[in-house]
């Protein structure tokens, strides 16, 4: 692809749009793959949005705003009249569609439940308050559920009837039902083929495996691992069937949530940042974690100043005192990126934090050992004088253990009180190994002063 | 949970191998959630691992072989004889068990592979050749397929025979073959049950959609969200069936490539440590690249050592260098992980130079002023003199224009170069900021030098 087709195509659907031609966009968006069709409208102007969205048909435009992060498909629905909203909200899928209102303003999204079928209105609502990141939040209500009394042959023909206009899971699993909705059994399309027409389902079900709305990804997670199943049951407390989990959907949230994690980490909060968005609010955002950095970097600088007559007289140490901040930073990040993953993969819990320090003074013993050697040589040669070289050394050997420690058991404590590791790790990590970096450095130059000038 | 549980469920089954009871270890492993079960055996000692593997029920300890992060799958097949290992890696998954060989020694694979069947063997050496993460890599060879001349009765009850030990993916698509291995069609399990018994298949199947075994991760996300469909047959060049990619096998191989690129990111290269590792190698991987760091902080430092005689008259700056250090290296990095999010997701193209280049010094413009304002009061007011927070707050300001041009290009240019933007975008970024830092920050003192002493 080149710089030109991708051009041609987002101005070839701006000016489908403006001729009205809803056939001709239609087709130019199915021609598209999802994410070069998701590409080319976030460059449109927001009216040029409007107009591409309300000229698809609303199935296209439902597929469309899917297949766009979610805080984009938010702001392209946000800009339409609530009408021709609901018309599209009407035909995405159950999940998108309740993550879609609850990523809205409220007032946005009343508008748009106004304009919906009052079921269908009142179902979004209650899956709008799931939380993203649980069964409840990724559940959808697409689903073909029987009674106790429908035979093998009604519920094939059902599912056969249904197939075109569900989702491609429904071919997969029916759910039996009893009267009042609870959940009694299930069984595969697969095994509904291979049984008598005129059998009774309840005679060729299996009892339900299931999941309360409120199971978590990481509980979601596991239960897939140890299940070789494509979707699981969402029952209430009273066993009614409340929805459809798919494996899909949790794999993708994981996958989204360890995105998120990676810029988080990076200090891109609140809100995942494209560049579609405007200036001011990638700004905001950004600044708003700058903002804390550059409070603790003063913190951490106030160090040198309490220090600055020493570093007077020894104003070689300046050019090691920012090569020591960074490299300790360095090694304090990679125990933590080993600590984020074991996390998330559940290969450590958060109360093991004795065992990690163990794990990571080991390597900090030989790393630091390693990088403190270098250091001091280099600092020796270039100063001619051991004893500056073996400030230097020793100050990134010890603060090197410091850092792997930090950065290795930070994101556990983190976890244990419930504060999103992601976000504080790196910053607590630099602050500490800044403060006792420059502490460890200047202090052994006070204490060897008459040998160092 | 607790600390206690968790050393009980290690030690039991350590007891349990030592006791060579593999009722009682089979169960033991069942009833632990997968991730649990992981756990417990990279916790134990190599004896012990042996031990237990060697007593678990062959497909039983194929099962936690397939739940072991890739790397210490392979640690732990290396340590039995080839014919324990052989016994195991015959009961895993195709793909499952082309990884593992994958990932062997050459002399170990080739003495697993002379234990198992001839065309076993073959099978796996075939597939163990793809590259982890294309359709080949991830495809599975479980799959049915049946001829041209098969009706749907007799496809209906190869269904039903084999579903009892095949994946639990094949009750859904059944594959239809030329005499000489084409792929000709394909049915869903469903429409089968729907049409009747005495029809052949070939008059209820649809043309292919398939993909080749060199089709990578990027190429197959596109494919599963233009096509709702669980899994994509892939055929060789003259259209000869190889095997099946699962849509749950791209999920997770992409989960995978973003949780390894977050460890590279952070410093992490040449295989994902887990803290079971010998300290050896963490520590050798982990200082390979800390080597490379430490080598472009010395040079970004000798910045400073050039300008060592302006420093010394103007100490109160060696405060400041490692804020503008730290400062601009995070901006620059926000950049840098927006990139790398919006090359994963495709929402920019490698030859977006310019745009993104664009969109960055906006943002550049309002944070380096912000941040620049902020950092030159500071200095004003711990110093007395507003030249020297003339100096540090144009300096940061300056740089963090510069931070964001190079962190959210440098992904780009690298991707297209095809280097690894993961880990070569952080030190690159962090090496020109803090050269540009240094020289602009002194370069200034030097000019301004009568007016701060």
């Amino acid at each position: 692809m080149t710089v030109e087709t991708d051009r041609q195509a987002w101005e070839q659907l701006r000016e489908l749009a403006a001729a009205n031609d809803r056939a001709g966009l239609d087709s130019a968006i199915e021609a598209m793959e999802p994410d070069e069709a998701v590409r080319a409208i976030l460059r449109l102007d927001p009216d040029d949005q409007q107009a591409l969205l309300t000229t698809l048909s609303p199935p296209e435009a439902a597929d469309l705003i899917e297949d766009a992060p979610d805080e984009q498909a938010a702001d392209l629905i946000e800009q339409l009249a609530p009408a021709d909203a609901a018309a599209i909200v009407t035909e995405m899928q159950s999940d998108e569609k309740a993550d879609l209102i609850a990523d809205l303003g409220s007032a946005e999204a009343d508008a748009i439940l106004d304009e919906l079928s009052p079921d269908v209105a009142t179902e979004v609502r209650a899956m709008a308050d799931y939380d993203d990141e649980t069964a409840g939040g990724l559940m959808i209500t697409e689903y073909l559920a029987v009674g106790e009394s429908d035979t093998v042959g009604d519920t094939l023909d059902r599912l056969v009837v249904n197939a075109e206009d569900t989702d491609d899971h429904f071919s997969r699993y029916v759910y039996i039902l009893s009267p009042l909705g609870r959940l009694v059994g299930v069984v595969a399309a697969s095994d509904l083929a291979a049984a008598p027409r005129f059998q009774l389902v309840v005679n060729v079900m299996v009892p339900p495996l299931f999941k309360a709305p409120t199971t978590g990804l990481d509980g979601l997670r596991e239960f897939f691992e140890a299940h070789p199943i494509a979707a699981v049951p969402v029952v209430d407390q009273r066993g009614r069937l409340l929805g459809v989990t798919r494996r899909t959907a949790v794999l993708d949230a994981i996958a989204e949530r360890t995105e998120r994690e990676m810029l988080r980490m990076r200090g891109i909060v609140g809100g995942d940042e494209v560049r579609s968005l405007p200036t001011a609010t990638r700004s905001r955002r950004r600044l708003s974690w700058l903002s804390i950095n550059i409070v603790l970097n003063i913190i951490a600088a106030s160090i040198i100043a309490l220090y600055i007559d020493t570093l007077d007289q020894v104003i070689a140490l300046a050019v090691f005192l920012p090569i020591i901040s960074d490299m300790s930073g360095a090694s304090g990040n990679q125990a933590v990126a080993v600590s984020m993953r074991e996390l998330s993969l559940g290969l450590v819990k958060p109360y093991e934090i004795a065992r990690v320090w163990l794990k990571e003074i080991s390597v900090g013993l030989i790393n630091g050992l390693a990088l403190g050697v270098l250091i001091g040589a280099v600092a020796t040669l270039w100063d001619g004088s051991p004893w500056l070289g073996l400030i230097v050394g020793v100050t990134l050997a010890l603060n090197t253990l410091i850092a792997v420690s930090v950065g290795g058991t930070v994101p556990l404590v983190l976890k244990r009180f419930g504060v999103d590791p992601a976000v504080a790790s790196g910053p607590i990590l630099t602050t500490v190994t800044d403060i006792c970096g420059f502490f460890l450095a200047l202090s052994f130059a006070s204490l060897l002063l008459t040998r160092l000038t």
